[in-house]
């Protein structure tokens, strides 16, 4: 059988539920159910790069850098994604070296530390619009604001939250070394939470930014750089949806990217949900990857064999 | 010129020196004076994997915690470790790349979240002995001892701390993907802190332990596992010394292992400081190490050219 290379993007629910509060049992738990599921990915024609979310987890970082702030010095947001990364990428490879074990495969698991470069001159940066940690009182919201120079945004519902820049992910620095790992059979976890945003200076040195990176545009540029030969992207849903939540909902299950790109100019996907995957998936096909699979983790084996979930082609002819 | 696979153990004082709080700032700093230091390394001849410890890092996160414990759940030690593997290899990452962009060398640097499996009938885990965290006074100790089961000692001069178990580390999960990543020109920063402490289970899955590893144990069996040619162990002195911070103090400039070995006996070296590197320099070498270097970074260039620094030896007959 012919090997494959997948990039494969985790979603945040992979390691833990909206209503949990993050404590290692419910990481490691959740992180085993996760690659008990997706262990037909590990047949050997498969060779395998894990991207992740991590948006509670770099949101409880956040918290503790503030409430902890009068004994610890508070650490910039690429450092607190760094951290991320560590504790997430343990609770993963420990999960897929279990499930591995388990199943007497032999093969190697490595998280990867990612540094993500970003253009300083990015409109986010002028733009901060992504949502971050905890939500607050309209009073400690001023105070924040005030203090700490933080932009924050009310949600209707439920009370105010700090936003942050989220820049474009040019270029994944790690993307050799992860693709020669995941190449020689290794698993290779990678570009968690979107990778560690950082932008190059006038000398050609790099520096850290206060910024994240959405991780499923990561995910495409990683499986672009690497040449991977689809990208999954891991959801909640089995299938992308036309009219998502309404009486016309209507599955996608096979769709070209003109086509897809017809209807994210419509309207029909959620910013901050649906809306980023759909873009990480043209932008991976754009970069000459040819089939980018969109599903949720049950769904997944059958979406394999082109059974279920939304499967994105690039016809030839439309390729770059 | 022959190629040399070097294991380097950079001292806690690379990243953070004594008197500081652990700002992201001193930490770039550092990192980035280090590896001006440590440039002699980068040439072609050298495969390079660096390890590191942890100490104060760790002691902040472990901190940041319990400050934060009534909004955000506590990781236990394995998790922090692990985040401070990730926050760490980050700014020594970025620090390396900066260093090699600057002299126009092209190689790629990879921070690889690192495993390390300890027995958990090691006599550590009954007797817990590494200081970790701040210092509390006898009535905070009192609380924490009876509200969390820690155990804890005092030190005569600055109050009391936690102490938890320090097992001997048995194996390094990642080494081969460090081993390889390393040989083919990519330079490495591995083991972080000593490692993420696991135990491996009667069904033979891993899980995370409370504990932390000796850094220079941990390189040392690293060198072993990978055949480092050389184990250098960076630290605030330039030599290894006899009587130490007494009249009759004497450097050691090369000494064997069997002499080591009876210095070590008769109490030369103080535990927690210099007794744990000189235990490492003689682990790696029963593995089949040739020699190990002890020293600081200003003496580094010389010492790699035998001029400088404590050299032990291990005559071949001695080998296993």
């Amino acid at each position: 059988m012919e090997q494959e290379l997948l990039v494969v993007a985790l979603g945040g629910n992979a390691l833990l539920a909206p209503h949990e509060k993050g404590t290692a049992q419910e990481q490691q738990a959740n992180s085993a159910r996760t690659f008990e599921e997706l262990a037909c990915l590990f047949r050997p024609q498969y060779s395998l790069i894990f991207t992740h979310g991590n948006g509670p987890q770099v949101g409880n970082i956040v918290l503790q850098n503030e409430l902890a702030g009068s004994e610890v010095p508070a650490l910039p947001l690429d450092v607190c994604v760094a951290k991320s990364e560590g504790s997430m990428g343990y609770f993963l490879q420990q999960a897929v070296l279990n499930a591995l074990r388990c199943r007497r495969i032999r093969r190697y698991v490595v998280t990867v530390i990612t540094q993500v470069l970003v253009d300083r001159k990015d409109p986010a940066f002028q733009n901060p619009n992504k949502p971050i940690g905890p939500f607050y009182t309209p009073a400690q919201a001023q105070n924040l604001m005030r203090h700490k120079g933080w932009k924050m945004v009310e949600d209707s519902q439920r009370g105010w939250r700090r936003v942050v820049p989220s820049p474009k992910p040019i270029k994944v620095i790690q993307r050799y070394m992860i693709r020669d790992s995941a190449l020689i059979g290794n698993i290779v976890i990678a570009a968690g939470g979107g990778g560690i945003p950082i932008i190059q200076k006038a000398d050609g040195t790099y520096e850290g930014v206060e910024a994240v990176i959405d991780k499923d545009l990561s995910s495409a540029v990683l499986a672009g750089a690497v040449k991977a030969d689809r990208l999954l992207i891991l959801t909640a849903v089995p299938y992308v949806c036309l009219n998502f939540k309404t009486p016309q909902e209507k599955p996608l299950r096979q769709v070209t990217t003109a086509e897809l790109a017809g209807y994210l100019k419509e309207g029909h996907f959620a910013p901050g949900s649906m809306k980023p995957k759909i873009e990480a998936a043209l932008l991976y096909l754009r970069q000459g990857g040819s089939q980018a699979l969109i599903t949720d983790i049950p769904s997944l084996p059958m979406a394999l064999k082109g059974k279920a979930g939304t499967q994105i082609l690039c016809p030839k002819s439309a390729r770059t």
